[in-house]
């Protein structure tokens, strides 16, 4: 890995993904079109010699050609991440997940680039009945837009992989927490509790687990897994997560004990937060562990370093009201 | 199921299962835009009160909500079903299925139809390890492009009846054989033995193993699993084939023997007649069976019933050569 572009390499995890490749001493370049991504996250990259950035919307196949020229890894992480949201707007996921990943894998065609890694997703397992869900868990049926579109995406990875000698490394995702981190459970408790410390409503009955990865264990585990696959054609999905759970009222008592306060708690009901919530996520990282990679923290202290990142970062909360507005 | 809406309707399958809902009492809307749809195959209907034409493109929404207005069940055939060649044009099976599946639903949710039986394939299993395979057999990759447009489309389906309350019925087809089939092996072969009876090239080593299901077969297990779940929430996977396989070999001695030949035969070699191609495809099709539902005749006996009905319908094979040049 020598020259390495990132789809969404201005947003959470890309941002975090460019920033380690620099580190290493290779070279990136960052595709984004600063719909989510933000141009904070990548600012001191800017005047760094191996970082080069390509504004621009990844539906463009041409300027993805131009991106991807001279690289050997494609690291494919755009997309909408509003997995709540989906059924508001029913072709974004087939949009920006689903054709936006047949894009990349033309334009990878078109300039000899092989090797991608594609970050998709735990919700392609619907509502798992194995649990820890393994990686060849029982054909599952999807129960969002965003899975049905992450799981079309692998889809195509795998036909390009059989069909053209890709190597594709499919990295299932847990939710995904700390610096950059603008988007979810721990992002929406921590705001809805700055603007109203008393009082505090939680989707679903709170007893929903989750399982959340720390970003820069998550960065590791995909340039593990990148490593160990580069140059051998074929399709690798991996879980990424850890072992554990955390229940989301527990969440919300790290985040309450963290922010000093003792908020009445009002849940709405339910098992699941919205339609197409899972109740329980857990996933077995049997497989990327045995590539040697473990996770460096627990939940615990991935949520409590997500907050302190909040704590000195007050300001990502302006600009994510501006981003919302924007998006409906 | 009152009226019902088929998307392909003038196709192979489709063609049939219009016949058999309007033999049924049943009012039918057939969709087609006639590039793989044939007006002969439909041409009986044209008259029969029963019977309406829309002609036009799946990808066109508007045409598709008039042609749904009012239908309780919408059964969407209507694919790019050549999964031989999806490698020589990557983006058709995307649009032309995974697309097209996706407008299919935004004119059902717009007309308020929620009632959809999907025509997948036994593709999506990929190269499977268990045989035969059950519908929840592990979680596969993708080997084709047909088949990873297929599985979006199956994600999308199953996504809708999660999020939107639609009844989901998703048939995995092995091959069909039978009137109207004009595309795949036995097509082929018999094409290429009026041509030139002396000699015949077998893609492949000829042991790949196939299943086939004849058509009238086909159309009464799609209307049981249909009937079975009308008015259901929720996506419901059903394999579609019979219990025995074929060896290609094999279906090459019948085929012959039919037409009194003694051909030469070539193997160009090789476990799979092209990329993507499976060595062996056999579904467990209990579940299906367990509405009710077998097939009516043998593999072999679906072979040659396909052989006469080409016996005495030698112009479709004139028509596909112009069909085939048209696409290329």
């Amino acid at each position: 890995m020598k020259r390495v572009a990132v789809t969404g390499g201005a947003g959470f995890i890309g941002s975090n993904l460019a920033r380690r490749i620099v580190s290493l001493g290779m070279e990136v370049v960052v595709v984004d079109d600063f719909r989510t991504g933000r141009r904070s996250f990548v600012a001191d990259l800017l005047n760094n010699s191996l970082f080069e950035l390509v504004e621009g919307d990844v539906l463009d196949e041409g300027l993805l050609e131009s991106a991807f020229a001279g690289c050997d890894w494609v690291f494919h992480l755009q997309a909408n991440a509003d997995v709540r949201h989906g059924l508001d707007n029913p072709t974004r996921d087939l949009e920006q997940n689903t054709i936006a990943t047949s894009r990349v894998l033309e334009a990878m065609r078109a300039v000899g680039a092989t090797n991608i890694l594609f970050s998709s997703t735990g919700s392609v397992y619907g509502e798992p009945e194995v649990f820890p869900t393994p990686e060849d868990a029982p054909f599952p049926l999807q129960t969002s837009l965003y899975g049905a579109s992450k799981l079309a995406g692998e889809g195509l990875i795998s036909a390009y992989a059989n069909g053209f000698g890709f190597t594709g490394v499919i990295c299932r995702f847990v939710s995904i927490l700390g610096e950059h981190y603008t988007h979810g459970h721990v992002f929406d408790f921590y705001r809805a509790l700055k603007n109203e410390p008393s009082r505090l409503t939680v989707l679903g009955d709170g007893k929903q687990e989750k399982s959340y990865l720390y970003v820069q264990d998550c960065v590791s585990a995909m340039l593990t897994a990148a490593d160990h696959h580069e140059g051998s054609p074929g399709a690798f999905p991996y879980n990424l997560g850890t072992e554990e759970t955390i229940v989301v009222d527990d969440s919300v008592a790290v985040i309450t004990k963290h922010m000093g306060l003792v908020p009445e708690i009002h849940h709405t009901g339910g098992q699941r937060g919205w339609t197409g919530d899972s109740p329980l996520i857990r996933l077995d990282i049997t497989r990327i562990r045995g590539l040697g990679w473990a996770p460096s923290m627990t939940i615990e202290q991935a949520v409590e370093r997500t907050l302190e990142w909040f704590d000195a970062n007050p300001d990502v909360f302006e600009q994510q009201a501006h981003a919302d507005e924007g998006a409906r």
